[in-house]
C-alpha cells in the first residue's frame, strides 16, 4: 500500500491521517465481511433526532456482476478509466424528510449521510482497504437504473477496493497521480476562532 | 467515561464504536493543542474536487468566554440545559459555491461537511473527549451574530468537552439518558445490496 500520511502540524489520529482518495486498486475481491463491516460502521454515525437519513446502495462484483456494471456504466469517463479495476462501488444518498416525522423536511440530511461516508471511508482503512468518494457520475441515469425515489438526494459514488503494493508497477499518469502530495489549504482558511474568517491558531 | 460501545453484529473500529454523543461534561478547559488537532483531522476529510467546502467556527470558553457565551445563546433550551457546562462549542458551515470555481453551485458541500464533521468526532474521542452535534439552535440568530455570508449554509453546533467519569454522580433525567443504550434501526433498513430496498446480508 502506497502510504502518504496527511502532513499536519499536530499528530492525528493515523486512521484520519492514513486515509487518502487513490485510484490504483487490485481487482482481488472483498470478502462479504469487510463489505458488512464497512457499512455497519457507517451505520453508527451520529444523526439529528437520530433519524440515520443515510442510504447505501452497494454492488459488489463478485456477487453480482450485473448490477456492478450497471452501476460502473454511470460513472463518467474519467472516472470510469480507473475504476474498472475496484471490486465493490456505493452510492451514498440522503433523506430528504426524517423518516421518523414524515412530511417534515430534514435539512441535515446530506450532512449526517456525510459523516456516515466518513465512518465508511475509515473503517476501509482499519480493514486494510481504501476507498475514493466520486461526484463524477450521471445522477438521473443512476436514478433511473436503480429505481431511486424522488425522496432521496444522491451524493456521491465511492469505489472500494485493496490498494495496489506499491506504485512500481503504474506508468505515466497513473504512477504521478498515484505518487502526487496530498494537499489542503491552510487549515486557518476553514477553521475560525470566535469570529467568521478569523484564522484558528 | 461512561462507554456505550455500538452492538454490531461484526466488529467495526474502536474509535467508531466508542463514540456517542452524551451530554455529561466536566467543565475543565480543553487544551488549545487538542482544540487544533480537533480541527485538523477535520480538515484532511476527502472533498469534491478537493475544495474543502467545511467551515467550522470555534468558541472556547477558556479562550474569549464572550463569544462562546453569544454562541451558547443561539442555543434552544433544550439543549442549553446540558451544553452549560462544555467548554468548547463550534458551528460546522459549508460553501454552497466551488471556492475553485467561483459562481458554480457545491452540491456536495453538506456531504462533504459532514464527512469532515465526523473527522473532528473521531479524533474528539482519541484524545479522550466527547463530542455531540445539534440542529437545536436559532440558525438567523447565529448568522446575525456572527456575520456569517449567505453563501454558506449553517450545519450542526457541536458541543465539546471531557465526559464525565461516571453516572454516579448524576441524577434523574440526566443520569437515564447518560445510561440509555445506543440504538439504531436494522442495518438493511439504510444499507442495500445491489437494488434499492433489498436489505444487505
Amino acid at each position: 500500500m502506497i502510504k502518504k500520511p496527511a502532513k499536519t502540524s499536530l499528530p492525528i489520529h493515523d486512521l484520519i491521517s492514513g486515509r487518502w482518495s487513490g485510484r490504483a486498486f487490485k481487482t482481488d475481491a472483498i470478502s462479504r465481511e469487510k463489505i458488512l463491516t464497512m457499512v455497519e460502521a457507517a451505520h453508527w454515525a451520529p444523526s439529528c433526532f437520530n433519524d440515520q437519513p443515510w442510504r447505501f446502495l452497494v454492488w459488489d462484483k463478485n456477487h453480482d456482476a450485473d448490477a456492478w456494471q450497471k452501476a460502473f456504466d454511470c460513472l463518467d469517463d474519467g472516472n470510469q478509466e480507473w475504476v474498472v479495476d475496484a471490486p465493490v462501488l456505493l452510492l451514498v444518498c440522503s433523506d430528504t424528510e426524517f423518516s421518523k416525522r414524515p412530511g417534515r423536511a430534514n435539512r441535515w440530511g446530506q450532512h449526517d449521510a456525510g459523516m456516515a461516508s466518513q465512518n465508511l471511508h475509515l473503517q476501509a482503512v482499519a480493514l486494510g482497504l481504501m476507498t475514493h468518494p466520486m461526484a463524477g457520475y450521471d445522477k438521473a441515469r443512476a436514478r433511473e437504473t436503480f429505481k431511486i425515489p424522488e425522496r432521496y438526494d444522491l451524493l456521491a459514488m465511492i469505489a472500494v477496493g485493496k490498494p495496489v503494493d506499491s506504485a512500481d508497477d503504474l506508468e505515466g499518469r497513473r504512477k504521478e497521480r498515484e505518487l502526487a502530495e496530498r494537499i489542503r489549504e491552510p487549515v486557518g482558511t476553514r477553521m475560525f476562532d470566535s469570529r467568521w474568517d478569523k484564522p484558528i491558531t
